[in-house]
């Protein structure tokens, strides 16, 4: 294999906040924009996370996040998953609020971060307009850094970002019949 | 585009470690797993990380790794970034420390989750030998998950882990001069 890039050094301080897109087939869209609240909140950053489409199920970050200081998140949706063949008006209404909350908490000046969780996937269901996410990042203040996550980021997402990565599931055990485990899945 | 998949559910307890890799030349890998991290600890399960080329280096996460309930680490490497053209015994050194720590605490019965960060690199950039990295999996016991993270995932290492993503770079703000950024980036 070729000789891997050095990394930059050192490195620049937080200046300008980017749009970041972590989309794709593979695991570790929402992890990864967890891993990146943990590093901000332990360079003393202020985060609020907007869950689009996880309600209330007891997702195993949540008492850490509860834990960290300067984060917090709101969640919308419902616990049942959603599906994207028969939206229901309630599950639309929850991503209007989704919406609402997202852009309210990015102009707040109240926050160095703010991550959109599955609002990929939400747009791409239509429980919200692709083009609402697409104001909303024309919106962003210079300062914030925003993460939008999950599968199926629509081009016009992806045009607009700084830093786009795509997950691609090279294997995964749901091709084997593992289902999603607690601990390590959600 | 095509319908998404659902998620399967309910999701299973945790029985059975997998081996997860997080590989590719995209932002997300270790992010990723510090995601993993903050589910499993808020879950109450017991986690350590080993760092393979992460030295004293100030990373955001370390302060809020500390507070973490049931999740400790270990440190490998050096502060300035390692010349893979160019490696030292010093170095070598380190690798060799940080495979036996790794063995360690993946053997002990006191961790569920053990994270070898940044591991493929070492392995890629002769660190350390990848054929000691293909028997530490194979001695994995059944309870633990392991993951590991770091581009140029060895091809022997894939082959044996049940879940893999590749971090894909659509767009990264280093194409265009912008340097890892302290809070969003390390």
């Amino acid at each position: 294999m070729p000789p891997l890039p050095r990394r930059p050094r050192p490195p620049e301080p937080f200046d300008v906040g980017l749009v970041e897109v972590f989309t794709g087939n593979g695991k570790g869209k929402t992890s990864a924009a967890l891993g990146v609240v943990m590093r901000a909140a332990g360079h003393g950053l202020r985060v609020h996370i907007v869950y689009f489409m996880k309600g209330e199920y007891p997702y195993g970050e949540q008492p850490i996040l509860d834990s960290l200081p300067n984060v917090s998140y709101s969640r919308f949706g419902f616990t049942e998953f959603c599906d994207p063949d028969n939206v229901s008006d309630a599950e639309r209404e929850q991503g209007k609020k989704a919406l609402l909350a997202a852009r309210a908490a990015m102009l707040s000046g109240k926050y160095d971060l703010v991550v959109l969780d599955e609002v990929n996937v939400a747009a791409s269901w239509k429980l919200i307009d692709v083009a609402d996410v697409i104001s909303l990042i024309k919106e962003k203040p210079a300062k914030v850094e925003l993460i939008l996550t999950g599968r199926g980021a629509d081009p016009g997402v992806i045009e607009l970002a700084d830093l786009v990565t795509e997950m691609v599931k090279v294997k995964h055990p749901y091709d084997r019949g593992v289902l999603s485990r607690k601990g390590f899945d959600f």
